[in-house]
């Protein structure tokens, strides 16, 4: 690889809205890994790159770097198509819980990397590690064995895996520069691809609690990561779905754990069974698997709940612990009566994080039980005086800050006024 | 200070195309003075700020806790009024040396805080050096006891000018974040108003040879850097001068002295004989200073250079001493036979850059002796074979590259084509 591309030099071209050569993106890439190019070079070439954005032949060309930045996964031991989802993330959305297992037990193999969460969403692993025992950290060795014992496997992506990205997403974080598709597109398929799955589906999220809130920037960073993944031989399809009002009745992690078992159970809250479901039956598609049996079936008839079983005890998980509770809560009522008409997902989900549950830098601890519970929804009739929200803290203190981001995020209306809700699937994209 | 503003919160503000408010401003440059901002906050702010523009409010500001961020010196003890000039670079841009022994002799007080080169133009400090003898640092009362006693004084800023500009500067310059008017007006600025000058003349240069080659691009920075000066109480103008054509018949430290002293010998190259006397009537005259002779006169009457004399011997120096000549040198001669109708002050620059005379990085070293002689200019006749310029090195390696560059940057023709030059002077922005 050359080394003769200076790096102010790339990040002038950028500055200047200059095309970057693939040379240049492979060697900066590289140079940033192993530290020849400094954070405060990195930073403003990713301000630049936020403010002057990318073609599509960069984006791919930096993803692809990323990617060869560390090793990348592979599954020919394992004989079920592998296939994964990839959520955006959004307030209450704990699908993958239910989603991995449903998906094993219907014939597909499922080797899902995960991450922690950061800010007013929820991530998957917090979730899981409210469950006594279980282990989020997994070798490579142990991965494979879960994953053809399970079908199912959640777990950290190890060093690894992309470590570029790693680099990148820290420096993201204190420069402001997370919000910029290109960034966004190749953060989430370096991984992806890496990961080695041979099918992929994208749930993007859109609505006031996403960070795409904009559906036409979530169509876009859509379309953006179909083409990554096409491109690096993944069958990738995006979902653009709502995320206008929490997804289910929990946000919070221990309660999401709660739900989602609920929805392996056969029962829980009817938008998590659907888009469980509905993205299975893309997963399985998408994968070219045929069926062992309908994704709605195997909720009902405990081959899901079987598989989420045994998933968690091969990580060293009790599922049948009793699940970490709060030591403080408060009951929110409605203020007056009427139809809930709007239910604001980024409120809930800063209150959640305000809760305890979230947390404001990377390697910050969460509360297992924090989180918020709720009891109506939009479309829902409330009486004043009746329950809209529990709150859960295990420190009373929070409770203040957690209530003043509360105020105005439900609207009830006594006035006939209809909910205006996004639909659950706003738009299917693919190549 | 309220600390309450987080730099992420600070950068996405400018990154959205936002004003900073003046807290924001106040705090983000203190807090990068004293390292609670990380160069990569700070470089990804620079970044956003030369794509997304500031106003005049915000560029005031800016520059202001720039100053704040160190002392401020003062001339109290000075009888006469402190005027200052400052140029934002060219080739050949000797003008420094003669002027303010120049202005000095006519009754001004020069009190120039001066830079070290960087890139294709020289420094006035790396020039000055070849001096044998001759000492840039001063600590701040030998600087008032040379202004002073000599009028005049030109030596390195302290550490403790604008230190916030002194980290920022270097910060720029690897970060491909030094071409944003309102940080080059800043930097500028921030030193010039924190040396205590009550009037100054800015040179901002145009043309190929100059950092600023676009005419509206330089006319802009002029108006923000006359706006800032006016703000904080300095009368100030500026001139917007030729830069198409390397200045007078030397680039390059020694050579350059030489041809200064030329000057105050009441010979020299008569662009930078007009140039030198133009801006010391404008010094003057913004300092409200009655001369005690017309600059032209100090030149021919020894005035000057008795006041150079005294200034160098002040500081160190040996005004009679022999300057450093170079090892090497080799003589181009013209290929053609015509009229001079251009020479490139960029390409003659990097040239004498490339001889030895320039630095790439911080902290470099120059050769006192390397440096390019012009033997003719545009405008004059040429023939085939005879000397068109004296390259200077210590080390013979370097010709080659420097010959390089030197290929096109002179064009002859016999055709009786005009030679089109800019004006010396393009235009006078005052407030």
């Amino acid at each position: 690889m050359a080394e003769a591309f200076a790096a102010v030099e790339i990040i002038a071209a950028k500055r200047d809205k200059g095309e970057l050569t693939d040379p240049q993106i492979d060697w900066v890439i590289d140079a940033y890994t192993r530290g020849a190019v400094a954070d405060e070079q990195m930073s403003a070439l990713l301000m630049a790159i936020l403010l002057n954005g990318m073609n599509s032949r960069e984006i791919s060309r930096w993803t692809d770097a990323m990617i060869r930045s560390g090793e990348r996964m592979e599954w020919s031991a394992v004989k079920r198509t592998t296939v994964d989802k990839h959520s955006t993330g959004g307030v209450g959305d704990k699908i993958t819980l239910p989603l991995a297992p449903l998906v094993a037990a219907c014939g597909g193999a499922v080797p899902q990397l995960s991450g922690r969460g950061l800010g007013h969403t929820g991530g998957t692993l917090d979730k899981l590690e409210s469950i006594p025992g279980w282990r989020a950290s997994l070798s490579n060795e142990e991965m494979l064995k879960v994953l053809q014992d399970c079908g199912a496997v959640i777990c950290a992506a190890g060093a690894g895996l992309a470590p570029a990205d790693k680099k990148l997403y820290a420096l993201r974080d204190v420069t402001a520069t997370v919000e910029a598709i290109p960034l966004i597109a190749s953060s989430i398929m370096s991984k992806k691809i890496a990961e080695g799955t041979s099918a992929l589906i994208l749930d993007v999220k859109t609505g006031n609690g996403a960070f795409m809130s904009d559906p036409l920037k979530a169509r876009e960073l859509a379309q953006v990561m179909v083409e990554l993944g096409e491109r690096a031989g993944v069958k990738t399809r995006a979902l653009i779905t709502a995320m206008d009002v929490p997804l289910g009745l929990t946000a919070g992690n221990a309660l999401e754990v709660r739900e989602s078992v609920e929805v392996l159970a056969g029962g829980g809250p009817s938008d998590v069974v659907e888009l469980t479901v509905l993205l299975a039956r893309e997963m399985l598609d998408a994968g070219k698997i045929k069926p062992l049996m309908d994704p709605a079936d195997a909720l009902m008839n405990g081959a899901a709940m079987d598989h989420w079983r045994r998933m968690i005890l091969a990580q060293g998980g009790d599922p049948d612990a009793a699940l970490p509770v709060a030591k403080e809560k408060i009951v929110v009522n409605a203020e007056s009566s009427g139809e809930i008409i709007e239910m604001n997902a980024m409120k809930v989900g800063v209150s959640a994080w305000r809760l305890g549950a979230g947390r404001s830098r990377q390697g910050e601890k969460v509360q297992a039980g924090a989180g918020i519970e709720i009891h109506a929804k939009p479309g829902q009739e409330i009486k004043a005086g009746q329950p809209l929200f529990t709150l859960h803290t295990d420190e009373a203190a929070r409770f203040e800050r957690a209530l003043e981001v509360l105020d105005g995020a439900v609207r009830i209306s006594s006035t006939g006024e209809k909910v205006e809700r996004l639909p659950l699937i706003l738009e299917k994209i693919e190549r």
